[in-house]
């Protein structure tokens, strides 16, 4: 931690500052600046309110915080890529790409498992389908519930594919789990921190998604969040940022892929779907995010988005999302992955 | 809703939109353009999804709604202003302006108790203060939980104060409902739907905050989802979006308070401390959102911000805030409002 | 300059920064943490290339600048309130509260005189006007560029009004300054260094308005520019920056006068009129910017809105100017400001 | 261009409306809707400022445009895509993949003619190189200017590339057009419309940064700017928007490269240097941005970083941008390009 001074602080301001840092625990070390002084105070700064305590004092400018506010998701704790499993079937954050895709929400059983043989035929490795549903307006189709999450299990039944859906309660998280493969948290709740620690109670891999305007260190510490409470299958997934542009529904941060790579040993997965809001751009985000070495892709699917009951303008048609899955083996040899 | 047709739309598209149009239940009505057609269509577009059944069709260029989204939070509904009152103690969104006050965290009896007599003896008419904390790193204090509610009333029962708290999980809303006056939906919290459901189904108004990276229109359909479930008694409360400047930790949009008075009936309270997150900042933005139309205000006092748990940059001592409480009342008779 | 050193550096690669930063010209100063390495490096960082050349070294994590890189427009250096004066005419910065008035565009002899009587009437200081446009599209309408000038000249002629109006072009700057009295920069070119430097050599005082992306620090900057080429009559005009928000044009961003008085000592104005977009917001906001603080306004009216050949929708009609301006000497008075 | 007129709109105000259309050369058509009128209008409203006139009458809620304010940028207007050419030598928006690349700034004959033989060596078609130099601080290096000019012309005798350089300020732009084969427009010009006009006089294609804050539709009016003054070989650069995220300096938005190919016939080039600001990201980036389906890219290398007078952190050593380029071809053949 780094305190500056203000140009004009007084000893007497600068002697008070030292001495609570010393009462804080930390050792303090001033540089005599020309202008002012700056103090550095060396110690681990996470897990304690202490820049605060420090930066409303008299005579001080302003406190740099040093580490990182993370740890078990941090790359300086575990330098090696983390392997998700999901049931010994599929695992995320190796050499091999991983594929999500199936509709938004379920809404029948002939659409589901319609959804989930298509999307096997193309070579997607897991379903995906919402039972429960976050939506802005009230008046919205909010999901069919457990009855939802039986035909995600019907459908897993049918093509052997496991399946990944959200949680949006803390009261439901464990039917959710009991039906489930992995546990999807999604952008809205991405710091509710209540249903974020219990997740991290669940035997359950969790699908993070990054919330819409989250800075990349806000997004670590809600995988955080989980990985404190025991569960560390934590992935991470990029689906978008809020920004000034429309001609987009968010914005597609791709430059995610190599900061988190950069920071965290948890695997990455982009979601170009939400990120772009619509079908037409879906399938070169998806060969964009491979080629900047996603983990894997969540994609929405759906066999008749024209009468989709959520979500439809940015779902693929079967058809174009196998002739997408067909040209993004180009790209994932190119990446040197396997798909 | 309009259906923009592309310029080079074949006639067979146009009249699969048409008929799309009238099995959704909507009059179409085609305006022929000199480079392209466009399609009103009649009827109440609300709580369907029926936009994206129509523009993921061939030949559709784009669709533009026309009504909003909400109905009960609509000034359209309702013309005259919405009285939220507090216990028949306070009343919030008439002439006079309610401020409330009081530390982010409660830690102790002394604090709260201490906090309270404080903010009572300079004009504020509630207290304010969190016994669920949600805090961005799980590491960081997470509030005093129900230790904290007992001595919010104990506060409450000395100084006559009503108090709002924050309600975190659906599990815990009613015990928070039990012991307190307000409930208070946090800025992260403001599309847990599961959550808003909950607060909509009790019997306490309830204080919504904007999301950081909320529309106004989102923020009313939160609103919508509170009221939808029976609970009318909804403040909005502006307190910082997130852009690209870090000046301050959020940038407090005080244009939401007119845009709000032009849609809604809700009352609109101003919280210029996480708005800003820099105490030097608390009392310009307080005069600022009372001179724009603001009908309250919340405002985070400490009697020692130094050693405060949570949020001590933000936080107004005692006597600033008494200061500041003078000169508002200035401000409040130049706006017409008694304080 | 505090350079953060890897956690993992080896002591090879801190000798070479310490080594790089004598050769800059700086004194280092190690701070031995448990986990890395903290360097202080002590002098002038500004004006020099320093922190990039460190930054790139091979073990080090991150460098952070201490001191603002403005020098002028900063308040370390001047700690009164400059005061910008007009003619000896208008003063801004002082206790009188100035309010600049008029057109956008200047659309005729008889728009913009009638323009000038109304403002004037409802006691505006100065008047504004557009004669070279900068439109977003080619095919808008450009502005009556000289013809423009010496209708302004004009209506000051009539009224006695003192005005503002804005160069967009170097080679245009001097015939500009020729004819007016205060020289606008607009937001699109708050960054148009070359433009800057231009209005920094002629001698009449500048508003600069705050570019739609540009953080406070970067504002000041280019008030720098103007003040480094020797002028140093220059007044901050924050109109709005680009957020999410779409309710409003802009998001006026009011914390930015309590932000900029903490920093310099130049006078801070806020227009309104682009910062909402919308006449229904100006009012209100208007009062709201001068309960913050704000040494002036800067207000769009028209005589006919509806006709107006730019931005109408956001121009008051005199009659709402003048009864704006009534009830804004109630808040000015409540700011401790006369009108 | 629909008008929605309020819910409760007299008859009176809607007469008003028609006959304002027809007075401003449309053709009025109204529907009647359950609680609201919608009119539309027929007829061209580009270069117009018709919108205004309208939406500022009584009784109107809202006017949506319909058509796209660009005309020649458009590809209503032009099917295929165009193809710039630089020289006969290199053609833009063709099969081949072009990239520019070079250090941010001319800093000896040394330096510029190291990194273009580098470039070259690389497979780099273009150098880059700033002479005039726009820079946030005035203390900054501001470029090397003429000097620099003839420094890249140098560069070009001797490796044979053609050379795209900055223009900052109209006054000088036909000077570097005399030197240069490609004009740029930086990114804090994009909208300064002086330099578009002249620029679109000169006879040099013009690559035309996009702005930080810029939508993509006024991205395609500044480019309209530069056609409507005769010149249309424009090339559109996306180099990342201004974001709250800070872990990249800005956001590069890849999405852009689908959106605009399927808005306009020009050709889209990538700048990642600028779009993340660090080296260790830029290598991912141009993979991701070809796999999009970009045009071209542009990347700053520089021989030296640690020591480079602008941009060092964000600029490639040589080795490693060979290193890049060699697997970019394996990108550049899954998108069916050649490099």
């Amino acid at each position: 931690m780094i305190i500056v001074m203000k140009a004009g602080a007084t000893k007497k301001e600068r002697d008070e500052v030292l001495k609570r840092i010393r009462e804080l625990g930390y050792k303090p070390h001033v540089i005599h600046g020309s202008t002012r002084d700056v103090i550095g105070a060396i110690g681990d700064e996470r897990g304690k309110a202490v820049l605060q305590k420090v930066e409303s004092m008299h005579g001080v400018e302003n406190v740099l915080p040093i580490l990182q506010p993370y740890k078990l998701a941090s790359k300086e704790l575990k330098k090696e890529a983390s392997l998700v499993r999901v049931n010994d079937q599929v695992c995320i954050g190796g050499q091999q790409l991983i594929v999500m895709a199936g509709p938004c929400s379920v809404e029948s059983e002939e659409q589901i498992i319609e959804s989930a043989i298509a999307v096997k035929a193309a070579g997607a490795q897991m379903l995906r389908g919402g039972a429960f549903k976050p939506r802005t307006s009230p008046y919205s189709f909010q999901g069919m519930e457990e009855e939802g999450l039986k035909l995600l299990a019907k459908a897993r039944e049918v093509t052997g594919l496991p399946f990944v859906t959200e949680v949006i309660n803390p009261e439901t998280a464990e039917l959710v789990a009991e039906y489930s493969d992995m546990l999807q948290i999604g952008a809205r709740n991405a710091q509710n921190f209540a249903l974020l620690k219990k997740v991290g109670q669940l035997k359950r891999p969790v699908l993070l998604k990054r919330g819409m305007s989250m800075t990349i260190q806000e997004f670590l510490m809600s995988a955080e969040y989980i990985m404190s409470e025991g569960n560390q299958s934590v992935i991470l997934c990029e689906r978008g940022i809020r920004t000034f542009e429309t001609a987009t529904r968010n914005t597609l941060d791709l430059s995610a892929i190599p900061v988190l790579k950069g920071k965290t040993h948890l695997p990455v997965v982009i979601d170009p779907s939400h990120g772009t809001g619509n079908h037409h751009y879906v399938a070169p985000m998806c060969y964009a995010a491979v080629a900047a070495g996603a983990d894997g892709l969540m994609v929405e699917v759906h066999p008749d988005p024209e009468n989709a009951s959520s979500d439809g303008a940015q779902s693929l048609k079967p058809v174009k999302f196998a002739a997408m899955m067909e040209k993004l083996k180009l790209f994932a040899a190119a990446a040197g992955r396997t798909l």
